[in-house]
């Protein structure tokens, strides 16, 4: 049987040096927009509030725009969601890490280590 | 001033679901080429002998060829050194995170994560 020869890759993107965004965080991401709610986002990473309140902070103030803010009120209640930029971010971190997966198969089938 | 974006990543070789390659042990075999010495290798590393051993060992079982063989008596008095296996993975694996790093690169041109 032939070995099973896999190539595993994580990205992640600085500012200024400071993480900024990564896999991690964009999974935070996801799950607030699938929530409605950080604590419940939180809760589904196995992580306390005070630490994805700390991320988002973080993304929040790094981004040129804001990608997390909290609703009062309104017909829902109120809760936590994306913002536009949110949205975008999310989406071009997943394309870039499905392009780079893509990219280093193609190279894997190039390449002799085995 | 503009910030400074910079992506960053990680890549590693993975064979039937067990690691295989990364970055760290490449490292370590770029420095037994240069020490003649796993335990010189490790040292550099902050790394005891025992945990570089396991991780040559984990190597070696899995290449289709070892990577690393120890030599006893010559010229030199004997010593670790890389077969021509070895050397080969070092430099493809090199190459390949140079690939991917300017794949990353290009692509954070035309993507707009800021």
């Amino acid at each position: 049987m032939l070995p099973e020869i896999k190539i595993e890759n994580r990205i992640w993107i600085e500012k200024n040096g400071q993480a900024f965004i990564g896999s991690g965080r964009i999974t935070l991401l996801e799950l607030i927009h699938e929530t409605g709610s950080i604590s419940k986002a939180a809760k589904k990473m196995g992580m306390s509030y005070k630490k994805a309140w700390t991320l988002i902070k973080s993304m929040n103030s790094q981004a040129e725009t804001i990608l997390v803010k909290k609703v009062v009120g309104g017909k829902n209640g109120g809760g936590t969601l994306l913002t536009q930029r949110g949205h975008n971010i999310v989406r071009q971190f997943r394309e870039l890490e499905r392009k780079s997966e893509d990219f280093l198969t193609e190279e894997m089938k190039n390449c002799c280590i085995n």
